[in-house]
């Protein structure tokens, strides 16, 4: 009960987060193909983020499945998630209208480094919660992906002063790494086979 | 239960779209009839707008509860889909505000077109995800709808930019044919009879 | 399971609206208690709306909660409903921003019968599909709120253009007989006694 | 039933409110770190609020629980909490772009102390409707997070005018109180052992 709860506020939450990103798309005042130029950047932030706010969906859906009672550290936990992927409108907005500059760019990293890290504490909150027989311990394993990510993100900032697009190549990697789902978990799950 | 989240995700998105659509009527400085002449552009984008994102609603409604087992497929399908309607309010936006412009027109056209597209693909996801017997597969049979919707939306692409009022035309018919729900697929399930 | 779904969307736009009504504040540059003067026609228009939105989802949430078989001319019916519900925000901040004028205070009333007459084809709408053994119907009976508002709705459009003032105050005794929610179908369904 | 439509209605506000804020952190037209600057006390203010909206979020999970049947009483108290935690966004922006002057510091507090006393009231409202036997008041028993609260804002509002960074100090000291859960509820109901 409480867990359905716990994933209809965070499905809540990152359905606005992904919605109101969009608003960042403002509308041109000229009715010509040109008016759409200065958008190309905003519009390819948008897609960016669209798909890594689709990723953390999707990963938090399989992840919060594991859940068997909420506790206050979980709630918590869950909470700092959010509140992470809700920095992404903001950095996405700044890096798209600033065509990929290098500091926002580094910024954009580093919001999606700390929703990384975010993600691994509410990880470990949830296998501590879960004790020795844990669903979810089980499933992560050896967790390549998320231990790859971090690295990757932080190559990414370290690369956007001298080189943003750089920067933006590997976000785009990191992203396409994880749009395949974790099937790790859905295995452990016995869900879909 | 997955598929219960990934309805919840679907309708919030939706509905905040078909929300966050109304900030474009933005409110006028004087309060006269005569302020809310140049509205009447945005009013009726609006209205067309409100009616396709209802439209989609309706649809994904009976659509999504044929599935059984949410694949990652499914979810990014949907991703996929949501993604092109997240557009619908910019060029709502765009389109209203420029008085039905030619090429805002075109554009609005060009997402409707896209979002159709990428129902179609959700739609076979789904199917070849449910295998040989698939409910979802006998209830589309031969789809005229989904089959016509996107021949009138390139018509109407066409016809933006020699005579927006015609695209305007075609897209308000297609509106309409899609109004009726998909009976088939609710026959198919025995739901309402 | 259809009608969950309905009522999730249903909750889910009028959440949204209730909401987006807080932005039409505009946070002022000064820090001052003088910045706040302005503000108090849009804080007293946000307060009215938002008692108008809990009584259309209370009531909302009463009469859906009659329905067995969602159809598509209940579907309809209620994103009809919605429609009208999502210009309120509009004219909220239109009457307010422009401190009572007449215009803007008969929109807002015009919006409001509106948002009251589609309430009732939702409801004749629901009867219907119940058939003759409808339990809306039984629970509604002589519905006297629901025939007095749209003659006083009427009463204080007419009253706008010479008198806003009293435009008002008629809004808010339609508020404050709708603040008691409908018991009659409470004690139809038997819920709370 | 009408209890899970009572949680997804707040759910839903509560995770607008939460996502709408960040609308407040606008960005800025410079792509550098200088631009960042005067974002800093906007960003401090979003971090409070957000806790503050958690604790609600959290504290209203557990409340709500105890809820069986949910009365008028019960929806009109509800929307009365939700009603001043809407305002939270408003007076975050305002304090934050304000750069914690006096009068805005207070008015922050104002509205804290009025979501307080909020809570309060629908705690009220549901101990009566619950009876004799009420579950929720065996749980809060002495509330002394609840009794302390509303003094320690009236001390922070005191504050404000002369000593903003000390209200700053007692708004954070109740967000820290609060961060533990109501263990005692969660005892009560022998949800969590």
């Amino acid at each position: 009960m409480g867990k359905s709860r716990l994933e209809a506020f965070s499905d809540g939450v990152i359905a606005i987060l992904i919605t109101i990103m969009v608003l960042e798309l403002k509308v041109p005042h000229e009715p010509s193909f040109d008016a759409l130029g200065p958008l190309w950047p905003v519009f390819l932030s948008y897609v960016l983020s669209f798909i890594y706010l689709g990723i953390y969906w999707n990963n938090h859906h399989h992840m919060v499945h594991t859940v068997k009672h909420v506790t206050g550290g979980i709630l918590w936990a869950n909470l700092h998630q959010l509140f992470w992927l809700s920095l992404v409108p903001f950095v996405t907005g700044w890096m798209g209208e600033n065509h990929f500059a290098p500091v926002p760019t580094a910024i954009y990293g580093v919001v999606l480094l700390m929703a990384a890290l975010s993600y691994w504490v509410l990880q470990r909150v949830i296998i501590t919660a879960q004790g020795p027989d844990s669903l979810l311990k089980k499933a992560v394993g050896g967790d390549w992906k998320g231990n790859l990510s971090p690295v990757l993100y932080v190559a990414g900032i370290a690369a956007s002063i001298p080189a943003p697009w750089l920067a933006l190549v590997i976000y785009w990697i990191v992203a396409v790494i994880w749009l395949v789902p974790d099937r790790r978990i859905e295995r452990a799950l016995g869900l879909h086979d």
